[in-house]
């Protein structure tokens, strides 16, 4: 595997600092090839502003026509290149973060708000009243497999079906589902580790090894069957998941979620 | 009322700009008190470091004890006590921004790190076996209303009950309920544009109609009727709802939605 780590936590020694390092050893200790994107330590720039398109102000900023522009002209900031080019080689990533207020820290988004340009993660593929784009499936990133690695602070059963702060796998929805899968990523699920703050270092063994396994295991690992958009299970042009395709009991997002 | 509006937008003559400077106009003309956080112009830095907490790398880093050791000393960063001070100033607070890969900008998401420390909008009210916090509908900010006016690409019907994109009530949840309704504020209802960036000048005043319409109208708008935690409806401590309070066919984040 070639695998890109993407890494967003401030602390270098603290627990999502030692499953990133955990990852890497793990993984070329297997023979596989790693890269990280450690955005604390690269000062990963945040917002997205004229600066990344060369506009600087001197005209209105649009970002999705000026991104989309700076991508096809080969003008995106050289940070950005670089992490383009980094999805482009991998075809395994895994994001490791801390769940803060039920989704990403800002860097991260920041950092898909940044990588993921128009024409290279949206607007790809032809838009026409039969067909709304390569997405959900299909895409620049396709054929590549994606995992999040997430500490949470809270409670598992807070988390669970009927759990007071939402199911975990619809809170990491929008991430699984809107980040990763519509530019093509196959999502696995994920590596979910609870009441990280009450963690101490006894528990670590259990930990590590369970991530090893997780690790050592990521090829034959079946991802999460999203329904790809061109598939045929959606009307068009509504993109309404057609009568009859759910299975019994679902509703909201697990509607897109095939068997 | 007195109201804090959020901006995140860099264009400020973006749609996003425009509905910001409509709803300073019209509120202020309505008689109300407005304070505005455009977190572009403020520069405002969207990532949590060690530097947040007077830390700076002298020692490790544990965001969720520096922040709340910070918050009870009063050594929180000048433009964090400030934001701060201006929720708790405000009864009504608005979040303008575009929604960017099914969330918020990274920037605004950064304002939610930072400025959401620990014993300001969590970690806040007894924490034992019978009780799990002042928290969704108790806490630090409650008696405030919060509402979201949010800008979005895509096609209404992809955001429907069985949209591609999955339901726009349930992208918006853990915004919603997992950030406004856990420090104790009650959301009202969101204000969505779809398609806009297809939008013309030809479309602005009915736009600006419906906009003014909700701003003049918020006082009497009804929030969403989330569950609040400590109101009997969960079981204590697994914080499960109990068995039988849900409306038939309700499944997932709408559990946590009552009628």
């Amino acid at each position: 595997m070639k695998t890109l780590i993407v890494h967003a936590h401030p602390e270098p020694t603290s627990l999502n600092g030692s499953l990133k390092d955990l990852a890497v050893s793990t993984l070329e200790g297997a023979g596989h090839e790693v890269r990280v994107s450690d955005l604390y330590a690269m000062n990963w720039k945040a917002v997205v502003d004229a600066a990344d398109y060369g506009t600087d102000g001197s005209r209105r900023l649009d970002v999705v026509r000026d991104s989309g522009r700076a991508f096809d002209t080969g003008t995106l900031t050289p940070d950005v290149r670089a992490e383009q080019e980094k999805l482009l080689w991998a075809d395994t990533i895994v994001l490791q973060f801390p769940l803060w207020w039920y989704s990403m820290p800002a860097i991260l988004k920041g950092w898909v708000d940044r990588v993921f340009t128009r024409n290279f993660a949206y607007g790809v593929g032809e838009h026409s009243e039969i067909r709304y784009g390569d997405r959900y499936g299909e895409g620049t990133l396709a054929g590549r497999r994606a995992l999040l690695s997430v500490t949470v602070g809270g409670h598992e059963s807070h988390y669970s079906a009927r759990g007071i702060n939402g199911p975990i796998e619809d809170l990491l929805f929008p991430i699984h589902h809107g980040i990763l899968y519509y530019p093509g990523i196959e999502v696995l699920p994920p590596f979910v580790l609870y009441g990280a703050d009450r963690l101490t270092e006894a528990d670590y063994p259990d930990i590590a090894k369970a991530w090893r396994q997780r690790l050592l295991t990521l090829e034959s690992t079946e991802p999460i069957p999203f329904r790809p958009q061109n598939s045929g299970d959606y009307e068009m042009p509504s993109l309404h998941l057609k009568d009859g395709l759910e299975s019994a009991g679902r509703s909201g997002f697990g509607l897109h979620v095939r068997g």
